[in-house]
């Protein structure tokens, strides 16, 4: 019995008793396919007739499966963005393929043989390290979100601009990140007195130097050679990426090879240009550091068409760099009424939170938004309140609630409210 | 500056005063390199000097990094594990591509568009379901282990066997896992009076089939379509996956098509011959679904060799069929006397849970041990015990205590106590 070969009558009959049934769940079920995956090549109808494939060493992906991340320029361009399908996102880890990043002088070809981290400046004892060396310390793993401080900065304006989750909130990804605390090499290294700060130097092209203050680098701050279970990604700072728990993407800073301990912050290029804050009043506010509590509905979200009136599962992502997520709500209503939406246990500090809540299209247009609160009671703000301080020629950290408005005919369109 | 040069004289004096330390810490620095990594092709001394690699919409692993999936057979042989290279692995998540997986069938392309899950026995409204259907249902993530229950069989016997911990126990792995309860679906379906247990079915050309008592299934058992934040993959089930949390890696049925609800356990091939405890007298132990609490040390572990006295992080994995794992303690004379190891947290029922306990060699032969206690209280027994029980014709769900004897001259080996 083949249940790839069309129902016959009386499981036809059964079926449609199943999926009218009354029940919220029933009613979903009958409004059929809601967000078809991509096509690929055929594949047999009875796969069970015929022997299969062999297994690989290193396992791919089905070829069915066709979520990308995506870019702003052409695709072999050097200096943009690259944006995890947030529509496609499951659980609270994102592939370490699909992985956002951000890179200004392309991704560096590393030998991790050859790779070195120099710790210098105000220490008692410079010293460099091989990869295997720092792989031999006392180890910890913390699954964390980063977030791209220009994540969702073409919102900031008047009109929405991205159409889908992936180009308005795709520059941030959860993964499980394993390292070295920064404060155990600093310690071996010797801090010398005035020591407040530290620059960190990553080894690609684009000579990327953050500073990073030393209170920051004492409590939680790790120099990671793991992603999700191995070694990072070469887009994602292989061999060695400075991780930096809740703070802007660029702090956390990739093919690290360098760490000078100093007595103020240096005002880089990138402390400067990659994270201030434009003000009204003309001036910048920099040294921008914390990613502020956020969250987004993953779907129904830009792009995506429901199939009908009938049962959704409204799901979405949270996170703060303040640690936990305390609450997450959702408005079906553009924000006058709210519910409290399920979170995914566990719920980690600096994690990506998914929430998830049960929702009863009646086919009327409506707009959904979600509103998270974390642990410092601190609450996701709309974008009119952001503007209210920092005007409208900022972008960076803009944190506002999203808006989706789902439209009778099941179209879900990205809207300012 | 470019760290990646050879250390000036300034430096190698420095380098060599921090990495001659007396502390713990100092003295690891101090023996070079440990394992190294794969060779790969050249690449640039200093990768700032050069304009770095475009973005891949789905990205790809470092060439440097070679870790594999290892099986008993050649190459294209079908009807084999492959198992996770556990010396490599980092925090708790398996990469999906180094998952281990057991097929008897090859792995089956599958369409999605086409597969279907069929629910039909004693329910009252059978029901067809697409994938797509499913997906739009109520869903929940979870980390979770597998373990195949033939994990670690064949050091059951009198001489140890697997010279890399890989081969011993790298039949288990870990991912968080996306789907719908099935409860869900059964309480749809309509569960009849006398429903006691399930027979839930593969699309591959095996023909697994498998019984799972209706109490465990409407307790926890999930029908996945995600595993680490996308599709599973082909080896690991695609498109749906039963999920069966705690229980040995077969009842996790993959490529899952069809489930009968039904008033007794089938025992179907898979129950018998997939699962069955040979015991001394000749009668076998049929239904065994629980891997019990276990333990291994991934490093230092067989093959490995270390660069000679100084300090090491010892490290592992432990995990429990019944829940949490509660506490893992390290042995660094065969047993003799123990030492609490530290968890990663946060420790969650039914994953892999990573210990940690720091290690100053002193350069003399030891063997090192690990044991494991779950939430019940269970202590994870050495192998003795076992076979006082099950004799010397078992060898599934062998969860007994590893040694990995560490020679004077650094080399690591399977040895049996």
């Amino acid at each position: 019995m083949s249940p790839s070969r069309p129902p016959d009558d009386k499981l036809s009959t059964t079926r449609r008793r199943f999926l009218g049934q009354g029940t919220a769940v029933g009613a979903a079920l009958a409004t059929g396919a809601a967000w078809a995956p991509a096509q690929a090549q055929p594949a047999p109808d009875d796969p069970s007739k015929i022997l299969g494939n062999p297994v690989r060493p290193y396992g791919e992906r089905s070829p069915f499966e066709q979520a990308v991340r995506t870019h702003g320029g052409k695709t072999d361009e050097v200096g943009v963005g690259s944006f995890t399908p947030l529509d496609e996102s499951l659980g609270i880890i994102t592939p370490s393929s699909l992985h956002y990043e951000v890179h200004r002088g392309g991704v560096p070809d590393i030998d991790p043989a050859k790779h070195r981290l120099l710790i210098h400046g105000l220490v008692d004892r410079p010293v460099v390290l091989s990869v295997e060396e720092i792989r031999r310390l006392p180890s910890t793993s913390r699954i964390l979100f980063l977030e791209c401080q220009g994540n969702t900065q073409k919102e900031w304006w008047r009109k929405p601009k991205g159409k889908t989750v992936q180009w308005t909130h795709g520059l941030t990804s959860c993964s499980e990140w394993t390292g070295v605390p920064l404060s155990l090499l600093l310690r071996e290294a010797g801090i010398q007195k005035g020591a407040t700060w530290i620059v960190a130097e990553g080894a690609d092209a684009s000579g990327n130097e953050r500073s990073v203050p030393m209170a920051k680098v004492m409590n939680d701050v790790l120099v990671a050679y793991g992603q999700n279970g191995e070694a990072p990604r070469p887009e994602n700072g292989y061999p060695l990426r400075l991780i930096v728990p809740g703070w802007t993407g660029n702090i956390n800073v990739k093919w690290l090879r360098r760490i000078k301990v100093v007595d103020r912050p240096y005002l880089t290029r990138m402390d400067g240009t990659g994270q201030s804050v434009l003000l009204p009043d003309g001036k910048s506010r920099h040294l921008n550091f914390v990613m502020e509590a956020k969250s987004v509905i993953t779907s129904p979200s830009g792009g995506q068409r429901l199939g009908g009136p009938g049962f959704y599962e409204i799901r979405g992502l949270a996170w703060s760099g303040r640690g936990l997520v305390r609450r997450v709500e959702v408005s079906m209503d553009a924000g006058t009424t709210w519910r409290d939406a399920g979170l995914q246990s566990p719920v980690l500090p600096f994690a990506h939170t998914r929430f998830r809540l049960d929702w009863q299209w009646d086919g009327r247009e409506v707009v959904l938004q979600s509103r998270c609160t974390d642990e410092t009671g601190y609450v996701q703000p709309v974008l009119a309140d952001l503007v209210k301080v920092r005007g409208l020629n900022s972008h960076y950290f803009n944190n506002a609630i999203q808006s989706w408005k789902v439209a009778a005919d099941g179209s879900v369109h990205n809207v300012h409210v």
